[in-house]
């Protein structure tokens, strides 16, 4: 809960941000405010959904696990999506994106995952869940996990009012009491447990999945710790935007991706070098075709709302955020089914340019 | 020529800096003066040796070549090592770094190359030359065209007073009659000329050569173009300091490489795939080796002086300019055959962090 008179402070500083959203007047936090961290959002009740927080991330099983963890902990696959926080309020289901907006794709979409009764019995619950899957509007890979459309995942319960998480135990009894779909998990296990879990890391690695998020039985302390195979996913679904990423996001994976191969030399290293060269050749190879082909590097989304004033609502948000530029035309959303179909493109400016000023021939300087 | 008065209110704007070394009193130019360029040095009878100037790159053979030249040029190699000017004043030979700084090690090896005697003939001549082989002080890597020590490469001559460069002809007949190692020439084109020079950039690609640098007879308009592999190359010296060098330095090679394997498609693409993941992998291996074994990603550097007290100036140089931390025994230099060694190492900061925490099991938040 937080006070009006530090929400309006809050508001009238820039620290806070005052919206509206099919129907849902909230506040999103730019920065912390009365010790709520940034993205908490605001309802108008001022009851505050904390900002999900970062999960630290552990690069060696061998001293991570010691080092983070002093007793048993759950390993839960880290599904390769984007994060939201589902809740009910005035009968209607909101999901807020990790920035704290409404995000109005996966508003739209969270009943066909979840049964609006969990929140009759539980009004206070919010749902803490991954959405994945090759039809996103945000993101340019997929998960081996979904293999159509999208899907969701739910991996914290958190109750209003309430700080933290609910625990393990009342989280699995609550999903599985009212059918929420979870996030699999793959065993409960102990610091010295590095050679089970590496094991776990390999299947999980050649099955294509991102990693997992280990988690105490409190849910207090918690690590990731994500596979080789996914740094290069990351890799190749991204290399066509390579210079208009934060270069980290690169140099990161990569770095990341060789403390993993020296921490299981079993893995094949022929192989890794291959797919580590082919993810970003394809990749930009792709963002030169599209360069010589219609001047433009850019990427094609496509994703399905139930009700057609939520793909407009989404239309409104990329908009007036879009710090990407967005290029959506005109006959959307258009009827697919059951459900209206969006495509839209996002622009990549600084491949765009590079490549067309290269392949015109003009001179560089680097 | 520069005015008194021009350069001392230079220097006092911090535009220049006056410095002295091996008996020289010079300044070094940090931002443009009076119509010169940075990196411009400006010598005691305050003439002028300009900043040598940057070249384009065109990235395109077909669209570039129109594009940047409308008659014959020659096609030059451009050799893989470090720029130097090289001018005689009081009797004693001076080569200055690209950044305008006598360089100890070049001044010092550079007869080595040169006979003093063109400057008797020339004494206004300044030879801008490529310093490259396993053995220098600033390179990781090396040229397939140096196989030990180092070696110069006289690429362009230049006359104190007077602006540009000597025309081609001029240079290959000075070259030619003082005994001047030239940069190897591989002949003469023309704009239409893209197979023959595609033909030329392969065959250099084969042989590990960097690339050309295309000149008009006047010397005046200029291009460079690498070759696919020199980019490769370049990632495997580097990979072990990925986050210690400008992310920009990888992306641009990226870039590059993916737009030289579009123009080339005869390359054997799973081959170039396989050594730039080789490239990334294994030089982020030694650095996780070296990270393992002493706690430290460092690289060592080695090279020969004639003078021991060229090695000390040196010595001097990297003590008081060295952004990057550099460690140098007690015992260096030390004589090696006729030359004094000396061996040092560079710690990469960042990567030193970053993997020493990653491998103790610190959470890292990104």
């Amino acid at each position: 809960m937080i006070e009006q008179r530090q929400l309006d402070e809050a508001i009238e500083l820039g620290r806070a941000q005052a919206l509206s959203c099919a129907g849902l007047d909230y506040s999103r936090l730019l920065e912390p405010v009365a010790g709520y961290p940034r993205s908490s959002v605001v309802l108008p009740d001022r009851s505050v959904v904390p900002g999900y927080p970062s999960i630290g991330r552990i690069q060696s099983l061998e001293a991570g696990l010691p080092r983070q963890f002093q007793g048993p902990f759950w390993a839960e696959e880290k599904i390769d999506g984007f994060n939201v926080r589902i809740l009910r309020r005035n009968g209607s289901i909101y999901a807020f994106s990790r920035g704290g907006y409404v995000c109005a794709f996966s508003t739209d979409r969270a009943p066909d995952f979840i049964d609006p009764a969990v929140f009759d019995a539980e009004p206070d619950l919010v749902l803490c869940a991954e959405i994945a899957g090759p039809d996103t509007p945000y993101l340019e890979g997929s998960t081996p996990r979904v293999e159509h459309d999208v899907a969701l995942f739910v991996f914290d319960l958190m109750r209003l009012g309430q700080p933290g998480f609910l625990n393990q135990a009342d989280k699995f009894a609550l999903c599985d009491h009212h059918g929420l779909p979870p996030a699999p998990i793959h065993g409960r296990f102990g610091p010295d447990d590095t050679e089970a879990l590496a094991k776990l890391i390999l299947r999980l690695d050649a099955e294509g999945a991102e990693g997992l998020v280990l988690k105490t039985d409190d849910g207090r302390d918690r690590a990731k710790y994500v596979t080789g195979g996914s740094c290069i996913t990351d890799i190749r679904a991204c290399a066509e935007q390579l210079l208009d990423l934060p270069p980290q996001y690169f140099t990161n994976r990569l770095t990341r991706l060789a403390i993993f191969l020296a921490e299981h030399p079993e893995m094949d290293r022929d192989a890794t070098e291959q797919a580590l060269g082919r993810a970003f050749l394809a990749g930009l190879d792709e963002a030169v075709g599209k360069s010589r082909e219609h001047g433009r590097v850019d990427h094609r989304y496509r994703c399905r709302f139930r009700e057609r004033a939520s793909a407009q609502r989404f239309i409104e948000h990329m908009r007036s955020t879009g710090g990407r530029h967005v290029r959506i035309g005109n006959d959307m959303p258009r009827p697919e089914g059951d459900y209206w179909l969006l495509e839209f493109e996002r622009l990549f400016d600084h491949m765009t340019g590079t490549l067309s000023s290269a392949l015109a021939g003009d001179q560089q300087y680097d």
